[in-house]
C-alpha cells in the first residue's frame, strides 16, 4: 500500500456491512449474505480491486435501476450436463453463485456441468467459483466478459473486456492450485497508477488512438489495453484468441452482450448505443474428479506436482518458483488474522454509503 | 518459404504415403488412414511443423518400439459425461481421434463430454479435434502436454511443454472461428531459425541457463522458452498458469507423465530418468450447442461477431483485424488447389523413408 494510508478492518465487519447495504436496496437476506461473501473473498485474498472497493459501484447501479434486487434467475434451456441461465438483471454476485451451483449440481448428476449465463453483471473475482467447486471435489472453471477496454491484435479500437479465466485444482496436504488471470496483458488499474505517477509503462501494455504501442500511460484513454502477449512478436494474437474464447462462451452462447456491446459497470463509462443481447455473460464449468480418477490419488498427484514445481531451480535474482494461488493464499492467512488493509479513499466511500443508506459502519 | 527450395505436392499424395508407411509398421488400414488424415490437416492448413515433416519421427518411434501399432485403446474409468482413456502407447494420431470420438459421443448423450487421456504421444495439431466436433454442431476443445521446453516464471529449469489449447466455434455463412495456440511465448522452432540465421531475438522469448531473459537464440539450448507473456511485467505468470492448467487436465487427471517427466517425441531428446505415469496426456471436450441455444441462432450470432471484429478500425500499419483461424483457412483454400509446398529437407526425408520401407513415394 505505498500510495496512501490504510486502516486494518476485520473482514467480518466489511462483509456484514456489505450484506446490510445490499439488503437496504431490497436484496433478500440470503442473497445479500451470498453477495457479501463473494466481495469478502476478494478482500481477504488480497484482490483489493474486487472487494468492498466496488461496493460504491454496486450501490450506484442499484440507484439507477440497473440491478434487479429480486431477480427470478432461471434455466432457459438445458440438456443434462449443459444449460443456459438468465440472471434477470440480478447482482452478478448472486447470479454467479446460483449459476455455479447449477453447474456443480449437474456435475454431481452427470459427471460434469456447464452453464452459460446472460442478463447479469459484475460477478466479483473469477476464482470465487472454482474455490466453491473445490469444497465438493470438483474441478471448477469460471469466465466472464466485461466492458470493452482491450483491442484485438492489429486493431485501434476497444472491442473486448479483460475477460478472465479461473480454474482450481485441490491438493491433499498443500493449499489448492488456484489459477485466475485476466486475458489482457495487465489490469487497466496498473496503467492508471502509472499515469498518476507520471511514469512510463513497458511497450506492449497499451496502444494509442492510432493503434500504435505506446509507453505513455495517458494514451490509454483514447487507445486501449493490449491482450496478453502484447505485440504480435510477443504472442498478442494468443491473448486475443483467449479473450475471444471467453467472450463467445460467456455471451454468444447465452445471448448476452458480447464484445464491444457489453454494458459498463461504472457510472462514468458510456453505455454502448447498440445492444445485441441481455446484460453481460458468464460461463461456469464443474467436473467430478471421481469420474476420472480416485480423488485421493488425484490430490496426492497434485501435491507431487506442487513439490516438483516448487523445487525448480530459481532464476538468478529470484527466490523461488511460485505455485498459482500462492500470493492469494499468503494474503488469506495474513488478512484473516490481522484484518483487511482498506485504503482511506475506500474507507471514506464506505462511510458515505453508510450515511446515504443509514446502515451503520463501525470499525 | 524463404529458407529453402520446395516442391508443390498434392496433399492426397502426402496423405496416401503417410497411411502406407503407418501400415508398413503394422497399423491397421482404418487407423493408418485416420493418422494420415490428422497429419494431412496440418499440411493443408499451413502448419508445416506438424504434418508430413513429422513422419520421420513417427517412423523412428515405431523403429525403437515406443509406439504400439495395434493398441487396445480403452476407457479405464467414466461417469456419464466424463472419462479417462488409456491409449495403450498407440499413435497419438489414432488415440487422439478415438478419445475425441468418446467425448463427442458423450456430448450427444449427455450434452457434453470430457476425456482425459494417458499413455499416448504426439497427436498432431490441436485444432484437428475441435474441427471434427464442428461437423456435429459441437463446440470442441483439445489440449495436450509435450516434453519439457518451457520454464515456469522465475525458474531456470525447463518444466513444461508448449502445451497447446484449441477450441472452435461454427459460423453460419463464414468459415468457423478456430483458436489453436501454444501456451509458450513462441515456438521452439522460431528460436532455432534465428539461431541458424545468427539474428538476435526479442527479450522475453527465452531465458539462459541462469534464468535471465536473453536475446541470444543459442542460449535456448541450456536455458528454455518463456511461457506466453514472457517476463513478469508482461504477464509471463499468466502463460505459466495456462500451461500448468493444460498439464494438469491432460496428465495429472489421467495418470500420464506431467511436467518435466513427459517423454520426448524425438530421438535426440533425452528421456527423463524418472517416470510418474504413462506416456504423455491429452484432454478433449465437446459441448452440444443445441443444449445452450438454437444452433442456427448461435451460428448467426457468430457471423455477427466475426463481422463486427473484422470491421474494427485497423491499427496504423495494418490492413485489418484477423479472426482466429483466418490464416489457416486461407492456406486451406490455396493448398487444396495448388498443393502443399514441401521443403527439400522434408522431401528428402520422405524419399529416405520410402527407400527404408519400400513404400513408393511418387509425386
Amino acid at each position: 500500500m505505498p500510495e496512501s494510508q490504510y486502516t486494518l478492518i476485520p473482514h467480518k465487519v466489511l462483509s456484514d456491512f456489505s450484506a446490510e447495504v445490499f439488503m437496504h436496496f431490497g436484496v433478500s437476506e440470503t442473497d445479500a449474505l451470498q453477495a457479501a461473501d463473494v466481495l469478502s473473498k476478494a478482500d481477504i485474498r488480497g484482490i483489493d480491486s474486487h472487494g468492498v472497493a466496488r461496493l460504491r459501484t454496486y450501490v450506484d447501479m442499484f440507484r439507477i435501476g440497473r440491478i434487479n434486487p429480486k431477480p427470478n434467475i432461471k434455466i432457459v434451456r438445458e440438456r443434462k450436463s449443459v444449460a443456459t441461465v438468465d440472471g434477470d438483471s440480478g447482482l452478478g454476485l448472486v447470479v454467479g453463485p446460483k449459476a455455479n451451483e447449477i453447474a456443480m449440481e449437474k456435475a454431481s448428476q452427470f459427471g460434469s456441468g456447464w452453464v452459460s449465463v446472460c442478463n447479469t453483471n459484475h460477478y466479483g473475482i473469477a476464482s470465487y467459483y472454482p474455490l466453491k467447486a473445490l469444497e465438493r471435489n470438483l474441478i471448477g472453471w469460471s469466465m466472464t466478459n466485461s466492458s470493452r477496454v482491450v483491442v484485438p491484435l492489429w486493431g485501434a479500437e476497444r472491442r473486448l473486456g479483460t475477460n478472465p479465466i479461473a480454474i482450481a485444482f485441490p491438493a491433499y496436504t498443500n493449499p489448492p492450485i488456484v489459477i485466475d488471470l485476466a486475458t489482457s496483458v495487465v489490469a487497466f488499474g496498473k496503467v492508471e497508477i502509472a499515469n498518476r505517477q507520471k511514469k512510463p509503462i513497458p511497450l506492449g501494455w497499451i496502444i494509442d488512438e492510432k493503434g500504435k504501442p505506446s509507453s505513455s500511460p495517458g494514451d490509454i484513454y483514447k487507445g486501449g489495453l493490449l491482450p496478453l502477449g502484447g505485440t504480435r512478436e510477443m504472442g498478442g494474437h494468443k491473448g486475443y484468441c483467449l479473450s475471444a474464447m471467453v467472450d463467445i462462451l460467456c455471451c454468444v452462447l447465452s445471448g448476452a452482450n458480447w464484445g464491444p456491446f457489453a454494458p459498463p459497470f461504472a457510472l462514468f463509462e458510456e453505455v454502448p448505443a447498440q445492444s445485441v443481447g441481455k446484460g453481460i455473460g458468464h460461463f461456469f464449468g464443474a467436473m467430478d474428479i471421481d469420474g476420472f480418477e480416485d480423488v485421493e490419488v488425484f490430490k496426492k498427484r497434485i501435491d507431487h506436482w506442487i513439490e516438483v514445481f516448487r523445487s525448480t531451480k530459481p532464476a538468478s535474482g529470484h527466490d523461488a518458483v511460485l505455485i498459482p494461488g500462492d500470493p492469494e493464499h499468503e494474503q488469506e492467512k495474513l488478512r484473516s488474522m490481522s484484518g483487511v488493509p482498506v485504503i482511506d479513499a475506500v474507507v471514506n466511500d464506505l462511510l458515505l454509503i453508510s450515511r446515504e443508506t443509514g446502515v451503520p459502519f463501525d470499525f
